[in-house]
């Protein structure tokens, strides 16, 4: 879609385009996820990497099949707001020299990429149910339920580890 | 702080850090969500903008109070990440044609907003406590409450009102 186009006439038409924009957001947290647990040093903290990583994978597989089903083109849009929020990840990051520091500041990171996620899911669900597609609806509640997992997960490691650790 | 000279060696540090990016942050909604105002069609949303920027402007007078209370300098920095979140919402309702479908879109991207503030203010909440400062915890916590009671009016807006006109 190209800027001041107006492509977007119907809510179908937005549902396609943030499809397309969480398919980009889910590939760039494939790319960002192990580089994140490469850095982490707790290693309850780097599994749950690993293994978020491994249903980001399948996020990106069931966006396919939502894509397929609903009879649209596979296709990713640039997404800023992602790009920005692993930007911000990097430098942040980058400048934590105290490794249990690092980890408290891994996870605050982690939980900005999962919380555009929920809201983006939230969103999509709402719309597939407006546009009659409970059957998409359902795929993508699969993945926004592990988001919201993860996210607490990690609210759990950093309230009940991490953070104690890191002020230590 | 400038990259790569790791200038966050402690958990204050990186408390202080983060405040400065919520500053910038919530500055940048100040700008932002008269614009997101004026581009909603429905009237609810409308005021709801209006009133989530009052509420905004006193987040931004809260941080100067959180800062100050922790004996730090009032001070911004860049945050790539909500940098992002504006900019693809400039984008995408920047492609809308419909009124109707626009408030959809109004929505969801202030959701996105709303979601990375709820994931920062967790954050700095859980730090400010682990660092013994509930004084500044409990100043915090009043903006995470906010934050989450706006993004839950925009889902009952969505879901019982704008979803449906923008589906018709």
């Amino acid at each position: 879609m190209g800027l001041f186009t107006r492509d977007i006439k119907t809510m179908n038409d937005l549902f396609i385009h943030q499809l397309q924009d969480i398919y980009y957001a889910e590939q760039q947290l494939v790319k960002a996820l192990p580089k994140m647990a490469d850095k982490a040093s707790d290693k309850q903290l780097k599994q749950d990497f690993l293994t978020h990583l491994d249903e980001t994978k399948v996020h990106v597989q069931r966006l396919e099949q939502v894509f397929q089903m609903h009879g649209a083109q596979v296709k990713a849009v640039d997404c800023p707001a992602i790009d920005g929020i692993i930007e911000e990840a990097d430098e942040v990051t980058g400048e934590v020299a105290d490794k249990a520091v690092l980890d408290a500041a891994l996870i605050n990171a982690a939980q900005a990429a999962e919380h555009y996620e929920i809201a983006r899911y939230g969103s999509l669900i709402a719309w597939a149910r407006q546009l009659g597609r409970t059957d998409c609806a359902s795929i993508l509640q699969k993945t926004l339920d592990e988001e919201k997992k993860c996210d607490q997960k990690l609210t759990s490691l950093a309230e009940g580890k991490v953070n104690l650790r890191a002020a230590s």
